[in-house]
């Protein structure tokens, strides 16, 4: 700092918007006509512009007249978005009227992710997710959770993840890696899932070693891998220092949020089947509940997460995309929250909270997901006039400018 | 065209993605490797690149090269887009658990658009729903319809036409007004709904001799209008040579689909609870079918529209957005598309048709919706390997191009 200690007090400084700072338990945290100012990547003021402590030109390099509102940039703490092909195809068949298993003999499903992602370079893995990345930018979203799980062997995760660190690098935003090759058995291990999660546990160090694993998940389900499975994941992760977050009860109660807790686990994920005894154990731990409604949405659920023992029991609730493209294919975190508050029934200062400060606290970064001083310069200027605006439409381009450790990524500065 | 006798043969040609004409009435009409070239607006050229007449560069005078996927422009045939105010908070309210009494009493609910509107001055409505018409552009809307009723006074509903117009100039694209007086009753008419039918059908002539309306529209419904009072505004219409539309059996079936069927009507729209001697009645007649699955998700609704026997009996299918602040705050037709297919499970196939030939029919334009030789020049480049994508993905930015008239009125050329 005291190279700089001559020049004005703050690298830059957006004035006139309404924050919604989400400081605080409760409410947007409003805070009208205000100064948001940083240095170095941080927020060193958030305030109303009348309480700056000097004229604005003097104050920052650069200021940026704003309107409208200005909230934290978004955080998406569940994505698979790093994939090559895609199942549009799938998609169109499903809805003419083709079963489950007229669609695996079309080679669909899960299988046809792997292969193509599998067969697709690492530079044309990044071409293909690239897009993706940049729609979910595009959208408010500045820190970025994306797992592996197409690769399924080593080399593939391997890129995978390299690919995942990649488009954090090219976007200038936060990419967080989850090592989820628990995520589905591959062809070579039919009928061996406990030697594939041998090699699952086996993989691990090596790619951590490499520096290419934030988070460790796994799909635990009927038609994924046991509770023992999982906790044999768990096991190694909790070994090598690596939080841990779960594929939790989407589809049948196997105790999944009850397992996430015990690992003291940053989220347990879908939790629609999530019992009594599991929100308990996440309340104690806590665990994040990450809420997934573009997967509901598309697959026609019904069976409603227990939002309102998450409630009671002050488990807190994020919301996050799922991007993925068999169940959730989903460009926009403002879409999945629209889908939140239409599905579940959550309101826009939930759904907000759980694309903000809640997907930080499952993600483990206490650092942003809120407009604090101290806290990652990360935030949005969307045209809007009041922030339920970002639940309630459906479409449009509501992101006016997004910033990433102080730096303009999405929109213009003019 | 004799002043341009020596000059190239077409005003532009875009060459390489594979087309969706939806000429015909089954598939998308693919045609790989194409070319594309129109000349004064119209489409001129149609079909594989291997076929054109000549050397690219001596046919037109500006060739375009292109990848992904073009369609038709998309036509929007249902929109309430011109309106002040928006409607974000009383979505948050209901959110919270508020009743429609609670609504009512902080103002809210319809009268609150009808408030808003009439108190915008003509520039400050255009400057309130011009980004709402480029949202939907911005996803390939080349031609929308745009309703009255919310000004539901002559002075206040030429307002909102002359908008209309207005934003049909200012983008580039074509606008269909429709007349929609008789959408709420107006306070200073409680209890006088006749008197109000009048006042609406007195108005009309006035405002059709301003060239203000395309179509003439009502909102039939018990909470509505009634049948007899829809004939009289019909009546009324016919006898201007105004075609009509109709709000039909959105929430109870009062015969709306027939109705419109009676007077040859292009559309009957919603018909979530339309019978069947309806369904029978708008085939013999050509009445298209207009789908809203906007409004069905955001009120959760669960009757489904007689999707089997409009296949059935012939009834067109057309999709639409809808776009209205109380009950689908939709900025993208495609999203609607996404809607139609998650909850009405029409085929991508049935949605693409539905928001290009189908809604082109709903509004009585035979020229559009279709890329064919003659039609207009409407089309849309998309980022996309197979059409399905364009229901699959929810948010993202999958337009690259989108030409109106021949001309480009979205995205960069290069
Ligand atoms: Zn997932
Ligand atoms: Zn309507």
């Amino acid at each position: 700092m005291s190279s700089r200690s001559d020049g004005p007090l703050y690298d830059g400084l957006v004035l006139g918007a309404t924050l919604a700072t989400l400081d605080g338990d409760r409410g947007y945290g409003e805070i009208a006509d205000a100064a948001l100012a940083w240095r170095d990547g941080r927020l060193a003021y958030v305030g109303a512009r009348s309480d700056l402590p000097g004229a604005p030109q003097d104050l920052a390099a650069k200021v940026v007249q704003a309107g409208g509102w200005i909230t934290p940039g978004l955080v998406d703490c569940h994505t698979h978005l790093v994939f090559a092909g895609d199942r549009a195809r799938e998609f169109e068949l499903r809805l003419q009227g083709a079963s489950y298993e007229d669609i695996a003999r079309a080679g669909g499903g899960i299988v046809s992710s792997v292969r193509a992602t599998r067969e697709a370079s690492g530079a044309e893995l990044l071409r293909q997710s690239l897009p993706r990345a940049r729609a979910l930018l595009g959208d408010g979203a500045t820190t970025l959770e994306i797992k592996s799980g197409y690769g399924l062997d080593l080399e593939n995760e391997r890129k995978m993840l390299r690919t995942a660190r990649a488009i954090g690098r090219e976007l200038g935003i936060h990419v967080r890696t989850t090592y989820l090759a628990a995520h589905a058995l591959p062809p070579e291990y039919a009928g061996r899932s406990d030697d594939y999660i041998d090699a699952v546990c086996a993989w691990m160090p090596r790619l951590h070693e490499e520096g290419l694993i934030d988070a460790v998940d796994a799909f635990c389900e009927g038609i994924g891998f046991s509770p023992a499975q999982t906790r044999r994941v768990f096991e190694t992760a909790r070994a090598l220092g690596l939080p841990v977050k779960l594929h939790a009860d989407q589809l049948s109660d196997l105790g999944g949020g009850a397992l996430a807790a015990a690992f003291d686990g940053l989220s347990a994920d879908h939790v629609e089947h999530t019992s009594l005894d599991s929100v308990r154990a996440m309340a104690e731990h806590g665990t994040v509940a990450v809420l997934l409604p573009g997967a509901f949405h598309v697959l026609r659920e019904t069976k409603l997460p227990p939002l309102d023992a998450f409630r009671e029991h002050g488990v807190a609730m994020a919301v996050a995309t799922d991007c993925n493209p068999g169940t959730s294919p989903l460009l926009s975190l403002r879409q999945a929250m629209q889908l939140a508050c239409s599905h579940f029934r959550l309101t826009p200062e939930e759904a907000l909270r759980g694309a903000t400060v809640h997907a930080a606290r499952a993600l483990g970064c206490a650092d942003r997901g809120v407009l604090r001083v101290g806290a990652q310069a990360d935030f949005v200027q969307w045209d809007i006039g009041h922030p339920a605006e970002l639940c309630y439409w459906l479409g449009g381009r509501l992101a006016r400018r997004v910033y990433a450790a102080g730096v303009l990524v999405e929109g213009s500065a003019a």
